[in-house]
């Protein structure tokens, strides 16, 4: 049934090429969401606490002079939750405070508390207890083959946001019929 | 600033493996997510969907029998989608249907519609170019050296959550002990 329904039109523009990429992709993807939930079920049981509002925490504490939404926005790593919401929440509990933004003083700079900050590092010393146990399964070597390895697939995101930026900024460019072509597949 | 607050309580309890360890799931993490981004935002942009309904359209297709609510929800790979709202939403656009499950006959099984493959087939297919395109800077070489790398990863996962669940069986043995000990540290 199936055999009569996929036709060879679609299926045969698929090299042998490709369908390792997306192999590895949902790989890559999968074993993400597997660690990702572990910890996301970790940190609720342990710490009553949301991955989002722990990367948040954390972008923080990697930024003593303080981040505005903006640029947490751009920071977060992970999905699920509405910053201000959780900025919000994280300033009611008096673990964050917004501030004059040092540079631009019609908007806010968000920084740790103390407070948050002790908190922060209480959670994150048991956070990498988690992540050293689930990356187990690699060996010391292992792990730095994986990190150079990841290193070039970052170089590469890198260069492709870069075009793609560069793209939007010249759009009468003959780049950009590529672009129109894929729309009009689609 | 940042010496007089972290003392050297929690930092001095962090090996050197550990930060090895965390530094790559960060990496691991930023890639994965930096990837995930252009695929969402190209999947709004050229096919108006997103990635949670892309992706339980792909649970579906890999199983024609159908899948159950509950088996769908263990599946899905990405975040931030409401399966039955997506549902929902997929099989008033004629794309699924629910139909008594095989085995059970008072829950549904979820299935693809002859259009509803169509569709996917159409936006797999684009898919699949922009995976191989963001992957592209891994050789097939490095491709397969990640993927192996992946499994090995993926093994490890699987005894920890095969370990967690037996401890859950057995909640007066020892190992109990760990856990009672972690909630007293948080």
């Amino acid at each position: 049934m199936d055999a009569v329904e996929l036709g060879p039109d679609l299926e045969s523009r698929v090299q042998g090429q490709d369908h390792q990429a997306l192999r590895l992709w949902l790989r890559l993807l999968s074993c993400t969401t597997r660690v990702e939930g572990v910890i996301r079920k970790r940190l609720a049981q342990d710490f009553a606490t949301t991955l989002p509002r722990f990367d948040l925490l954390a972008q923080l504490e990697r930024h003593p002079q303080g981040l505005s939404m903006r640029e947490l926005s751009k920071r977060l790593m992970v999905t699920g939750g509405n910053i201000t919401g959780i900025t919000d929440q994280l300033e009611a509990e008096g673990l964050v405070l917004r501030d004059a933004h040092p540079s631009d003083r019609r908007s806010f700079s968000v920084k740790l508390t103390p407070l948050g900050r002790r908190q922060f590092k209480r959670m994150a010393s048991t956070h990498e207890q988690w992540v050293l146990e689930l990356l187990g399964g690699w060996s010391a070597e292992q792990q730095e083959q994986v990190h150079g390895l990841l290193a070039d697939l970052k170089q590469h995101l890198g260069a492709l946001e870069a075009a793609a930026q560069q793209e939007l900024q010249q759009p009468l460019k003959p780049s950009t019929k590529a672009r129109t072509r894929r729309k009009q597949q689609a």
